[in-house]
């Protein structure tokens, strides 16, 4: 029998590629699209990529009813619009997968001091961090999980192998992050204006996007060693994809071949964490459409710098394919269900 | 001494390049520059690319004020919103050139069926089409002009001299545009978010866009020839550049190798529209950031069909680039003063 | 048991994309991906997409082996190389999907004409050409489909419904198309280097463009009526995507409400071509990695005026999507067999 | 009397570049564009932004000739092509810019390392490194100047003023750079090739490009503070531009606010680097087309890390902007001439 999956915020980005990927998932069966200003259009008048693919008509928010009829939710709602729904999800039984940021950063304080008064603290401690390679272990069962952004997710996959190990420096961690434009979501802005944001790039929120905390404590957490990051977010001429990089240093001691040692043992039998042959370099196009990370390593032998690259694509590996990566593993309906297709390239 | 221009509308895309041709230009000086909702920031915190090239500070709008200080405005409002402004300005004195599709369709019924009532419709009947190619003669001594929209421009290029010469059918004539996004203003819309407008391509209203009796008036009347065009419009992922490919039949009898000849009658002496050799298509990037335009025509010649392809920037020759030559003829500055620059490729 | 299959020139975009479809083709096993120059490397080096998909090596070419390990073949070699491969492979006993244009044009004289002379000419006559709208009886049990280019597919889509139905006069249809830059093969080249093909768009090989004459073939053979095509292509800056803009008019006395009543008898019961509802325009985005067409009609209604537009994929419906769904019919594996998935949007 | 000058590589991107700044020149005239391939077709035929602008056509490589037509001569070429012409130019008594890499590095031992061995080491010895921020002095009846390249500008940019004030710990520098497609030069490679560069990022040559020790001299050279730089070059979906995002630390006992004064003292009076007010973040659109650089930074005050963001037009101050500009300091043409124009936006 499949299990029965509602998407909450379907016509969004997320939604959509949340969408996608259930469709094709073969122990999902997708019962609801939920969605507010477009509910009762066809859902593939609006996610148009589904054309011909699905007959679902987007259907407005009602707890009672999705409780009713599915076992999983992904809410895939801005942050602060997720917390009174996943509370409500959870309150009619439902396992929910909040792909928001509102508990992802299981520390109350941290929360509020970011991003606002959390409307319901119960739930944010009740909340497993989405990621396989730190937490697989808490996620099977996880009745909520908080799917971590699309820039933490790159960022905590290039450092968390080193970290654990105990090779590098915790406080002076530099993520230099380059994003696909769609990571702003579908709603239009000035900066994500195509004559704006086509052949150019950009910083931005440089020392205080929100993501830095998130990736700290995510690292932190993992490996029980608190991490500094310096995080500075980019914006370039692409829809989809991220491309980090990470410098750290080693620590005193540590031989350089360590660090290529660490990913292998980290990642040698993940099933969506690549790390490349030496000699290849990760390209985001090569993740383009799937759940997949690549990753490589360089080191500077005379003075034990580091550099790890790590190209994801924003909303698989970074938002939607990890939760559905998530949802397998908390359902356990095999990892990689739903989710072993090859990237589209070019 | 130089003529005293003043930019109304001084934010938006044709607002910017307007300043950008004027801060170069030898016989003009900008006295102001008009925003509404940016009043009182400096110019080049809002248009960018003037960073270091001027120290002017956007004002609020004060017709009297600018009639006052300048001899000329250049009117870069939506359509709709320049009616009373144009009015206002040629009031005080000024030269008006009006970037909007306010003034451009000579014809008051036709104006009031495709855009809704005129406000001020004595303005309309005053006004000259700014298309020096069409029009030049007209265009001295003008006081108020009407500046073509980027398609019009680019498809009255590429068929008013062989209309001209009656060598091909007036009623039967395609023109297939493909327009860079710059072209939907500088207000974000789903349309022109790049995560929706990059890495693909659409057509968008197919029948009824306003442009296609735009272009229908433009060569009828410079030609004494009624024209009948079929106008579609299409988004490609750039930010500049209107390619149009417009399609014709020779009239019955005429020779293949006159559509050049006219061409060449037409354009030889033209400062800035240039026939290409034969063998060389045009690019919009070869005229990117200029008041060019590259022509090239085609000849099938068993059956007469005639493709001929215009290339311009719709933010120069499309827009500012053409109003401040149509100022050139107006106040007799030398046509090609300010514009003669080559274009930014790649 | 699955039909074995093998990928001849398994390093090129199409090769590449074939591979896409047919690793996640449930009645296939890919045994063999062959390629010269890269022979004995892994293909996920190459075609980096597959990265953690497959295992496979890259094999020299090699035909009394492919012959022994596989049922079928895909070649995916530029045209010319295609032809003695096409043949071995025959010869071997394979079933071959020609993606190159060698064996498309049905008549040895238009052929040769066209591409030189053909060195195989018994196997040109084999030949079925690989349109499932088109032709799809004749590819059951065929054995050498030679599978259409972008161009034409997305041309004969649009005009093939209303010649058909007699709707149109066969002698005055014009195919303005826009096409992604991958169409031109994986070999850098000046017009396909990144700084000259973004930002900008251009048409080439006005007038005297090979698919010209396949366009025409196709239509006038699947429909008996001669059909006479001007084809414009044009290179926009994407990577994937034909939009085709097609023009015709309707026959004296044919009600306009016949032209969409055509396409939905012609696409109606299609799995991949979709008649889009009223109101929506096709976009390439929207059929991005699918096998899918979106297909929409205009027309004027006082004067005949024809207007459709067709998107497609032009690896996807353009090349190895249509090749496996001819594949698919010719080997009686159910049409949607490994093709009923998502567009990719953004 | 107008200055003569000469390009020699007229058809690359430099060089093209190089020619639309010259040929708006006031004090310029050019005399001679010199091509090898090209030779004797019309400079606008192959850099195809000056239809329209000029009538030079291209002329085989002379030395003797351009000795006695030109006064200064722009060279263009690959490095290593570039050793025996500015030799030979030098010969013939020419001031020679130097675009390449071939006399940038100073020391004959670091060339040899890094480039092979040098043909013409004495000419290596008489060449003053051109950036008229760090060397401005020397520039002054400069007779060989070697360019840098567009990494190192930006970079140099970034960090020289902080390390010439002493503020930062000279030797954990980390530059990591973003550049657009263009600076691979006119060649097609696959690494430009559209469909690999489009919608896509990745680095390239992590910790082995050649511009990590040029950035290292040339800071060190200009400050007296040996340098150590980790840099790490990404290649990003647009045609021009770099976006240098640098970090450094604080050394102990500096005040944040002093990284801000240096820049105001190191850039108030300078006509084309531009320290950003505050709030603003430096976009690559902003200097589209000009010799321009925006700059701003940032300091985490509790731990004394500083970002510093530095956005150039690759082709304008990373190459032909800045030759021209270390020319007009060289022949005393006044530095802005021919320079001062706003950037293309969008």
């Amino acid at each position: 029998m499949k299990v029965r999956a509602a998407v909450v915020g379907a016509t969004g980005y997320t939604g959509g590629e949340a969408l996608r990927y259930l469709l094709g998932h073969p122990y999902v069966e997708v019962v609801a699209a939920v969605a507010r200003s477009t509910a009762g259009r066809a859902v593939s008048d609006v996610v148009r990529g589904l054309t011909g693919r699905t007959d679902l008509r987007l259907v407005p928010y009602d707890p009672d009813g999705l409780g009713a009829q599915a076992d999983v939710a992904l809410s895939c709602l801005p942050h602060g619009d997720s917390q009174e729904v996943v509370d409500d999800l959870r309150s009619v039984g439902m396992t929910v997968l909040d792909l928001s940021a509102d508990h992802r950063l299981g520390s109350l304080a941290l929360h509020n001091r970011i991003y606002g008064e959390h409307r319901r603290p119960e739930r944010l401690a009740e909340a497993v961090y989405g990621s396989p390679e730190l937490f697989g272990d808490q996620l099977r069962d996880a009745s909520l999980i908080a799917v971590p952004g699309c820039y933490p997710t790159s960022a905590n996959l290039a450092l968390w192998p080193l970290l654990a190990e105990d090779l590098i420096e915790p406080d002076d961690l530099i993520v230099d992050a380059k994003s696909g434009v769609s990571g702003a979501g579908r709603t239009p802005s000035p900066g994500a204006h195509f004559p704006e944001a086509g052949e150019g790039a950009t910083a931005y929120k440089v020392l205080v996007h929100r993501h830095g905390p998130e990736i700290e404590r995510a690292l932190g957490d993992s490996t029980g060693r608190p991490a500094r990051v310096l995080f500075t977010p980019h914006l370039i001429p692409m829809s989809r994809g991220i491309l980090c990089t990470a410098y750290a240093r080693l620590k005193r001691g540590v031989a350089p071949s360590s660090v290529r040692e660490a990913f292998e043992v980290a990642y040698g039998s993940s099933p969506f964490v690549h790390l490349l042959p030496e000699g290849r370099t990760p390209r985001t196009q090569d993740v383009r459409g799937t759940n997949n990370a690549h990753v490589q390593s360089f080191v500077r032998e005379d003075d034990g710098r580091v550099v790890v690259i790590c190209a994801i694509d924003n909303l698989g590996k970074g938002a939607a394919g990890q939760a559905v990566q998530c949802m397998n593993l908390a359902m356990d309906l095999g990892e990689r269900s739903g989710l072993d297709m090859p990237a589209l390239v070019p």
